[in-house]
């Protein structure tokens, strides 16, 4: 049992800290030593893996001896801050934060994708954004059969995308508006009970799209490994817990039918089409919740090019898992550290 | 006063009748005498209008003797039953369900788009699907600058849009879904509480598009008279109570910026630009609920069109008033009946 590896997780308390726990649990991921990492305010609380206490750890630069992989979700700051560190101490760090995904030297991986190159880290492996990850992986077949050109997307992004205190405030929120009391927000600037808006990451004045539309559009190229690929992407926050929507329509350089899209995606690694037009059943975030598979349905030609290069499509995906913590696990068990530790 | 007109509501005790009468009160719209018509069910109640207590009464063919107007919103077979009849008793029905829209002989109207149709009316005026007119009102005014060829858009559509029984659904299940308590769907086939789907109405087998969707492909080019306007579109319903919102974009025949949307949109009726970079505040169902104009934001360049031919847009408009109530008072504003009653 001494190749099992050490794992730290940094910001073990968090929505995707559950997952990481829960989703190697699920898929029997060998652990010699768990280290829970937080931040002081969490240190000395008690986490609960395979049968034991935990006791979480306070997040420093020394945290990392002895760790083999390093799994970080704890925004952006947090992973620039300390995960040199965890490098410097041998530990691959898996990174679910935005800090590195665009650095030429930070793999950005989706294993249905690009899982060779994992190979190629030094030290640090990203996981692309969350909205990302659930159009690309079905989007890659696709693109790899019949070259996509051009993807008009929105987004329907459920409110794990913003962490714990996000869900909280949706539910707490729309408890108070059944109940006909007040609620000030505490962690999003909007009204959030029954309603919706514009992704809350900043804006850039000049172009007037946000950082998460941002990201969409220059990860998916890195992923791609295709900087010609157009995307005009809109990114909205819906009152859902924890699975993000996308209604997709994309333009290949050659004709393609919806069943060219259906041979390929029912073939497709991650994938599951839900399609059933009898049954009015199409992929919701309730059915994509939990789940490991990005759901796929409403295949059908795009109605507005008549020149038959493109389809439109539903895709559904929980954005803790596939989106998250689903996606790092699987990055942990392609490493060779895994075997070597 | 003798030339003010009898109006008959059929459908008063539903989500949309509600605000047939809101809005005549508040519009001061002249009525002489109120009929106020529903199912056998609620036949015997009453409603308030101005101070009095109206009884409702049972709709039947005889219903329409002496009225002017006819608004009609109890659903297309109920248009379909009992139009007739009303427009033999020398009504001017104005029809809020799909019935008669797509019928030559009927005007399909947004007064802001083509007011002139009203007159060509053999007694029926339709009101376009409530999705159609959100993105039609901001369109338009553009479309007559620079001919739109292609729209792309996805709806992010409210409860209110089912009836005031869907809406009733979203509040039940969600309070049930916080109190741990199950829910059985009574009037969605879906679970509604923080999940969203496809719409709800029938799937062709065939193209894979939805009534909803096919609704607004045929009602545009009805409205704007322009049989080529290419459009593809995916209608999904949210978790949200009375506002619809749509991420559109859209491509012109010759190039357009941001800037000359924003000065189209500056001058257009029906239309209010909520567009603020710096604050991330952009059009949203909370603002547009209880509002008369289209809420037009996220205004920027498609970056999925390099030639600079393609906008895209994020707008959000009250389903209940512009979407149906409001879009109906407007043109009875605007009918001759009115004063020659």
């Amino acid at each position: 049992m001494s190749h099992e590896p050490v794992v730290a997780i940094a910001g073990v308390t968090g929505a995707v800290g559950a997952e990481f726990i829960a989703t190697m649990d699920r898929r029997g991921f060998p652990v010699r030593k768990l280290k829970a990492l937080a931040s002081a305010r969490s240190a000395g609380k008690t986490i609960d893996f395979r049968g034991e206490k935990i006791v979480i750890e306070e997040l420093t630069e020394k945290s990392f001896e002895g760790v083999d992989i390093a799994l970080f979700s704890a925004g952006a700051g947090t992973s620039r801050k300390f995960s040199p560190a965890a490098v410097r101490a041998g530990a691959v760090v898996i990174d679910n934060s935005s800090a590195f995904r665009m650095d030429p030297n930070v793999p950005l991986v989706i294993p249905e994708i690009n899982a060779a190159r994992i190979r190629e880290h030094n030290g640090i492996i990203a996981v692309p954004n969350c909205s990302a990850i659930t159009a690309l992986v079905p989007l890659w077949p696709i693109h790899k059969a019949n070259r996509i050109k051009r993807v008009i997307l929105s987004t329907y992004q459920a409110a794990s995308g913003g962490g714990a205190a996000v869900m909280q405030e949706l539910v707490e929120s729309t408890r108070a508006y059944l109940d006909g009391r007040p609620f000030s927000p505490k962690v999003i600037q909007h009204p959030y009970a029954f309603n919706l808006f514009s992704h809350n990451t900043a804006i850039d004045p000049e172009t007037g799209y946000n950082d998460e539309e941002t990201k969409v559009i220059k990860e998916t190229r890195k992923i791609f490994e295709d900087d010609k690929i157009a995307i005009g992407v809109t990114c909205v926050r819906v009152p859902v817990l924890r699975a993000h929507c996308e209604a997709i329509t994309f333009e290949c350089e050659n004709p393609i039918t919806e069943d060219d899209v259906r041979a390929i995606l029912s073939k497709a690694p991650g994938v599951r089409i839900v399609d059933d037009r009898a049954k009015n059943y199409f992929p919701m975030p309730i059915d994509a919740s939990g789940q490991d598979d990005v759901l796929v349905g409403r295949i059908r030609k795009d109605l507005s090019d008549a020149s038959g290069h493109s389809i439109s499509m539903f895709v559904s995906a929980d954005q803790l898992l596939k989106g998250a913590a689903l996606n790092a696990i699987q990055i942990a068990e392609l490493l060779p550290q895994r075997a070597m530790a």
